[in-house]
């Protein structure tokens, strides 16, 4: 028996469950500590109609499993792959027709739990000069490296990025320690601080000329976003979108046309890039931590990362 | 004096107008045919706010300017550069911040007309196996050709037109002959004979599945064009944005990211290219002559050209 923090389609609750059966690429991990991201916030607003154990910002240590990883700690890629479909053979598990999600999609079980399962074939070990709590942050900051794999960047134009928040600040991170001329457009005096603390330039929107940027990251998370993205870049310009809308933009898509303008989606990215850079110290992921729960405080924890402004919070079993 | 095809913001016009005075930059050219495209239908709808003598595909002979042009065949670029700003120095004079379109914007008259000039450094010669009729296509077979230079497009997947009129029907051809395994989806019998006889595979709507194209492009010209050219490409796959779309899309986004599409906005393209595909006998267009109208009748043709399933109309001084 554990702990499991739960959506149940119309609130969150913390139910007491069995420890999960594995199937034979299934392990078996304890929770160290987990992360509460955007997508959690959203999933309780019926995004994905998810309703299950929530969770997939993990570092966790394998307790059940094949003999080589038991007593492993580990972090998790996301996405369950069927391993079969035209997608998975293109070399594209990620976008795997029939994937599950963890805590996310296709009644995967997710990490806000004292235990809980995985694939194996997701799971990477920890560095041992990683912390479990810099290791939650993997998956995310997997995410922003993404961005590296897509878009060539080029170190003559800024890049701005639109919403610095828990993801953006990955995004500004990534993007910076790469050589890039990084602008995080700021709306709170906190991102100002974190920012200049780690040598980014941050400006107020009012101060950021249009169509001006070589590439936009969106982070907003927000419909309302995309019309000012598509303000800022230049001509020629790459959007890239990190947020999923839940509403239906109002933006004039000529304006893509008429500008010849890239609009590229983004979403899950390479773990193995992200544990090098925590390994060698090369994002401060610390600075961005705006608390700790316990698991049983996981309902009041999510309510908090709803608040604007609110970085990364932990949860801890 | 001369004929020349105005829209004053109401209403398309011929009127008799002097011949036109040149700068130091510029030729004069004497109109052999021209060519109705949908943007010059857009543009008596509103669209640019333009007003002045209509037109921007044409093929000519240069009588006035520099003594290496004059009595030379050629066909122009439609936009006029300055040169001097970011994006001229970048070397994308097509985005110029300062540009004028012939016949588009910016107050620069189009080739609708007896006599209209342009400057030199738009000029391309037509080459002697060309004839002037072949020739006028060669501004939207250069839009055309435009996909081969900004999408790596891959042999191994379908790619999908959808709005397969008058541009469309180039783009099919371009990628086509390129090797590519193009679909155009059909809605009229008379693109079905079209394609096939040019080899090229049709299907209607109905018959094509969803999310399975690499590559999509969209020349529908539509708003409600969009939405169906997100459900038809597949994850990681490219759309290609032709058209101009006056209204906004009611489209979910949210697909963009979570199925990390690439949507690339793609307006004119290289001449060079499009003269070459011509010259070497590469690409049919008399196939997709529909009418030829004389310039007095213009108003008529545009009023034709705004039907269903017409392609090119031609005009002729």
């Amino acid at each position: 028996m554990g702990q499991a923090v739960v959506f149940d389609g119309t609130g969150v609750r913390v139910i007491g469950r069995e420890t999960p059966s594995l199937q034979l690429d299934e392990a078996l991990i304890q929770l160290k500590v987990a992360g509460v991201c955007s997508t959690d916030l959203a999933l309780t607003r019926g995004y994905m109609n998810f309703e299950g154990v929530l969770g997939h910002e993990f570092a966790g240590e394998v307790v059940q499993g094949p003999e080589e990883w038991v007593g492993q700690r580990v972090v998790g890629e996301i996405n369950i792959a069927c391993g079969q479909c035209d997608l998975c053979r293109m070399g594209i598990p990620t976008q795997c027709r029939n994937r599950s999600t963890l805590g996310i999609s296709g009644n995967y079980d997710g990490a806000f739990a004292d235990e809980f399962k995985l694939v194996v074939r997701n799971l990477h070990r920890i560095p041992d000069n990683v912390t479990d709590i810099e290791a939650v942050f993997a998956e995310p900051l997997a995410a922003a490296c993404e961005i590296l794999q897509q878009v060539h960047l080029r170190p003559t134009e800024p890049i701005y990025i639109l919403g610095v928040g828990r993801l953006g600040m990955l995004c500004a991170q990534v993007m910076h320690q790469a050589g890039m001329p990084v602008i995080g457009i700021v709306r709170h005096d906190r991102q100002v601080e974190l920012l200049a603390k780690w040598g980014i330039e941050a400006r107020w929107r009012e101060e950021v000329p249009n169509a001006r940027a070589g590439v936009v990251v969106d982070c907003t998370g927000n419909a309302a976003g995309f019309e000012d993205v598509l303000a800022l870049v230049r001509p020629r310009g790459t959007v890239v979108l990190k947020s999923t809308y839940e509403g239906i933009p109002q933006a004039n898509l000529s304006k893509i046309v008429v500008n010849e303008i890239a609009v590229v989606g983004s979403r899950c990215g390479p773990f193995d890039v992200a544990l090098r850079l925590l390994s060698q110290k090369q994002i401060d992921v610390l600075s961005m931590i705006d608390g700790e729960y316990s698991l049983s405080d996981a309902p009041a924890a999510l309510a908090r990362a709803a608040q604007g402004g609110v970085l990364k919070l932990l949860l801890r079993p």
